[in-house]
């Protein structure tokens, strides 16, 4: 695990950026899989400032690692969220773009399979220590890329009703996540995370024990594990 | 996860033979850590026979991965099995082999840091689900190479004094092991097992939950992990 | 650059097969293009010995690196002579083969770009220098994937003559071979020979200069190029 | 080859320092080898803002690729030019710069073989085509790291001159420098240029014969080679 601390949001958001980049400027096909919600909404600005005033980098393949129908929208909550901060105001082509959703998600293992696995995975974490949609109560460390039931917790309609804005009409059945065992391919995985709210749950992910409670405290196994945080998130650590 | 079943023992001792053999052909510094036990036996013999008449592959640097000391002789149980079974027979000069014990076990995993992590680990399954000396009970996910007390489950005592052949005077404080944490470091983890006795922990350890009571479930989320297993290890797997 | 030099033409192509195998079994896709022709001819009947009775690897793909048309047949030369030594007799499914042919060359490229590249490139060395069908004079090292004309080279005709069984009807036009260019991007590149007759190229290809008269010399800039040679090609080798 | 154009010198800058924070940034052990001169000078300054303010990176090390003595100093003309502009205001420790001279250089490569390799070299380019110390007429493909003479080239008496600031006494008997066979090895070979009067070579050197004439043209061939460019340094590109 390699635990890099920036003074604030502007900094943590800027390297995780660079280690995106980093990744990016290969001369060969560069698979990503990047993560929605709002601990990267800098992050995604400073990198559509990046992509501007510059030719498309046509080797990355970008990849969406869960996500929830929205009634019978055409985008889920996921990539409508993607699409609003980065693919569209960067200007990412639709062929460089593969949405995962509740129908696709075996194509898109085998898919990843086929193009040598992902590159990367950047995720965030959750106060429970959930990532992507693994939270805890629902996600076994043996779990695959699956569909998870809004019966699956008591709470798991409301956690659903605020992901799609609050209509009860359009709360789905399903959403789809990577699981434990898939993002644990990846080549490497990038947690970033910001704030004093999460910083409880940092110092239990990072250094407390290796726990299905804690869904994303398995990445202290996987072999190329960076995180990115700022003082805040930082500050009940060990360091 | 990738199984590979042959017909029996001589085979996939032949087969695991070839994966060793694989990654030693190369044109760089290779990092090898090896098991110790019964079941490599018959690999080892078929890999002596290989390294005869042949200049030695001076790229490749041995490594064991536990140790238990014995009374104070000079080699542990460990080292003393595989100079005997392979380092000796197949003239594996002294300075590629890097022996790990319960003294300098913290500069092993800093030197492994150094040189860029293991390329493989070789590795058994006891009929527990045990791997190195990581036994259910006294094995968290999250350990590192580590020293494990004689005093840790109530057996060990026993185990312990099977391993140095008997003698009480000689059982150790303490024994060394890699742990789940460095094991899974490593670029491909290949497990091995033969024979009827083991098919019962093969199937829970592949197939079954990933749980620290079968610390050996923790390589289904490897992300480059091999199995070779004859016919009747893997006999009760879902195929 | 690892040599390694084996007493005889069998356990040359042993220990070919075994760095072959060594790739072959690993969670994940690998891409191996091999050589037709005669020297590996008694590794791919130990290779197809080593495929029986053992569930297909269908992890693998294969891919040739060059091809000349024959008149109007279905197969070329290279892939016709693959098939019968090793594709056919080990049962490997047509999906794991990818032709590459005068047609397609383009798409080939691509195809491989996508997937990650080349795992491994398996070549052999001509008494001239050449490999693939990158023969000296009609060469660059810049080359790419490409087509050679029957008027590149003035004995050209007759070469080609040769290689589609005599019948001059049957010579075709152009060939196709991946260049040094392409060549130069696998993973690792290994090469093999035998016979006192190989002796003098392996020794100007390995030690010599790195020249585009000896089209096979570049692979001494290659960061992972493994020779497996027998103790006849290498006499002349400074050891 | 990935060639990536930026419209002036600070996002060349900005970029190319982007990219090598995305190799920094992970959790293993990082060998850089990096260049002195003129070209890096905005991207160093921009380097040491980014490592302010944030724990050291204790898993990068440093190399130079060449190195002119000067007279009897302590440092070479190289060294002290990295020092300078990066080491001593980025505050990197001793213990990460692995510095190369004439005396040490066999020790050299044979570290860099132990750990792994270089992950990534970063390099400039001549208005001759030269990379390090490989100078047109004086170099050959298969050059390793070695060192040249005072006496190899007619004008290298005072191509040194001005190396060491003009000071005859001071020129030396030999300069030292990785040779092409040694460059190609990176895991990463990281090749910028602006203004230009670098237009002409980059041009010859990207899309031109792979010739010694032109020794930087040898990336051709690399697998993994990224170039950063400003427009005017692209300026003679098909693009």
């Amino acid at each position: 695990m390699k635990i890099i601390v920036e003074k604030d949001y502007e900094n943590m958001s800027k390297t995780t950026m660079q280690l995106l980049l980093g990744k990016m400027y290969q001369d060969k096909s560069v698979h990503l899989a990047i993560t929605a919600g709002s601990t990267p909404k800098r992050m995604y600005e400073l990198l559509v400032e990046e992509m501007k005033e510059k030719a498309p980098l046509t080797n990355v393949s970008y990849y969406n690692f869960d996500e929830i129908p929205i009634g019978d929208e055409k985008y889920g909550v996921t990539i409508a969220n993607l699409k609003a901060m980065y693919f569209d105001p960067a200007g990412i082509p639709e062929e460089q773009i593969h949405m995962l959703d509740t129908k696709n998600y075996l194509e898109h293992d085998a898919h990843l399979k086929e193009v040598g696995g992902l590159d990367a995975i950047l995720i965030g974490i959750g106060e429970d220590g959930h990532f992507c949609g693994n939270l805890p109560g629902v996600t076994k460390f043996g779990d695959e890329t699956r569909l998870v039931s809004v019966q699956s917790r008591p709470d798991m309609f409301d956690i659903l009703l605020g992901e799609v804005g609050g209509d009860a009409e359009k709360v789905p059945e399903y959403y789809v996540t990577m699981g434990p065992k898939n993002v644990m391919q990846a080549k490497q995985v990038i947690l970033f995370a910001n704030g004093k709210k999460k910083a409880a749950i940092i110092k239990k992910a990072l250094q407390g024990p290796v726990t299905e409670d804690i869904p994303s405290s398995i990445f202290q196994l996987h072999p190329n594990f960076t995180v990115v945080l700022d003082e805040e998130a930082a500050s009940e650590l060990n360091r």
